[in-house]
């Protein structure tokens, strides 16, 4: 990682921590327990990779910061209730995330429920804020909605639900996961790109190539991680696929050949951009940290 | 009830239901069990008192029907997904929801979290769909968005779950509803209104005064039923408020005067339509519906 792109990164990251804590329900505003629980679920954790990759599209189309804030708070509290309601004794049964105890652990069940029902209510109210266009934001409610619903995140964890146990082929495991990572790590994409200039139909086929791959990847990516890491880096408990007789990338090609795809899925990513030129060296560079990140 | 209203009210029904079948996923779309059960928790059920609310305003706004199919759909998917997560285990744990099992008990508690997610997602995006304009669009996702959220509906919940077993002022337990059932009420009249043409400013004060007697009405009077109707009348667990030990107009006013109540806020609802004249007729008759119905 250069120290160009790691200095960039990290200007990101603490940029969209002051947006999202700007974006989320003060502490001290009633109903102060539900609101403390909302922030705990989203501020200070994670390497928030779908706002940069937001950010990254968004400069490549010379996006305003103020709209990629708005853009990358909305995704990531997304991104933040999927892990809240995942987490959960019905689905996942997990109590640990990022190194901290998950809400329904921290908070309580009920509350773990809603604090993810009303982050997602937040997040497409955080994509109508701020100046801008209606005809892009509506664009943009819309792209999220699809990405969140049952033809993304919610379908693919439907299909996760149901795949315990049961064998998938490569095609089928890789369709689960376009769904259940892939369309939120596409709709960053593509939210970033359009809070900046018009997209020509070949930009938009790369970006859309570029997300594909880098979405994929990072599914691959996680499931080595969870037969390879150990809990305390990962920040999550390891091993659960296993343990939960999930089929996952290296239960169905094996650990050298899963890191062989995401060494492919680098690759594909990269040569996605290759119009964009040096502009796009940050999407270049994001798809090497999910490639390359240990947790 | 005159037979124009029972008629009106029977076509706004019908065309609900078959809006509805339409906006919600094909069950034979994938993944198929999860679509199977968003359209359970959907179809053929309730009174669809929010819709019916978003036509009587619209229509007394000439607000095109398309138009107010989607606002309509769009709230009721809200409402059902509120009803979804409400009646899960770790919230009132009911296994009876308009005289059928609810969502966790003919399917299970993953995909109960599931459907409701799913149902919010297509909600905004149901907003977004057909003709119409940009900027009013995104001003009915940002209010459905707020109406919803940790200052709405969910907001609402957080306060209800943490009254359990504690005393609540009326002032109290009136704050409480309005969050937890007047917001979408108001949202639902809010967003017919604004399907028609533009509201001067005592209008919206006008169609507020209504929608904040006839929400609260709402609510009294769910109070009064809960004590008083039997499970099968309801369609659902009558007398479940004082098995919970949960506040309640009836268990801080007592009946009678709870009665009284809904009575006033009936007249409050009328009264605030006074300039409004004939055109108004239908917003009128629902209050009375809402008042004087027995589940």
């Amino acid at each position: 990682m250069s120290e160009a792109f790691s200095a960039w990164m990290k200007s990101i990251q603490v940029l969209m921590e002051e947006a999202l804590g700007e974006f989320l329900p003060a502490p001290t505003e009633k109903p102060a327990r539900l609101h403390e629980a909302m922030r705990y679920a989203v501020l200070d954790g994670g390497k928030r990779v779908r706002p940069l990759l937001v950010f990254a599209a968004g400069e490549l189309f010379d996006a305003p910061k103020s709209e990629l804030a708005c853009a990358g708070a909305a995704v990531e509290m997304i991104h933040a209730y999927s892990l809240v309601h995942d987490d959960m004794p019905c689905m996942d049964d997990d109590e640990l995330r990022r190194g901290k105890p998950t809400v329904h652990v921290k908070f309580d069940e009920a509350t773990a429920l809603l604090v993810g029902d009303a982050l997602q209510s937040q997040a497409f109210l955080v994509l109508t804020e701020g100046e801008g266009d209606a005809v892009r934001k509506l664009a943009k409610v819309r792209l999220l909605a699809e990405a969140s619903g049952s033809f993304g995140m919610c379908g693919g964890q439907a299909i996760d639900l149901d795949s315990v146990g049961v064998f998938l082929s490569r095609g089928e495991l890789e369709q689960m996961h376009r769904l259940k990572t892939g369309a939120l790590l596409r709709a960053s994409v593509l939210l970033g790109a359009w809070s900046g200039k018009q997209l020509s139909s070949d930009e938009t086929a790369a970006l859309d190539a570029y997300a594909r791959a880098t979405g994929l990847a990072f599914q691959v990516v996680d499931d080595i991680l969870d037969a390879t890491a150990d809990s305390a880096v990962l920040g999550k408990t390891a091993g659960k696929d296993a343990a939960d007789n999930k089929p996952t990338y290296v239960s169905i090609l094996g650990l050298s050949e899963s890191q062989a795809l995401a060494e492919k899925l680098r690759q594909d990513a990269h040569h996605a951009l290759k119009d964009f030129g040096s502009a796009a060296q940050r999407l270049r560079e994001l798809a090497d940290l999910i490639v390359d990140r240990k947790n």
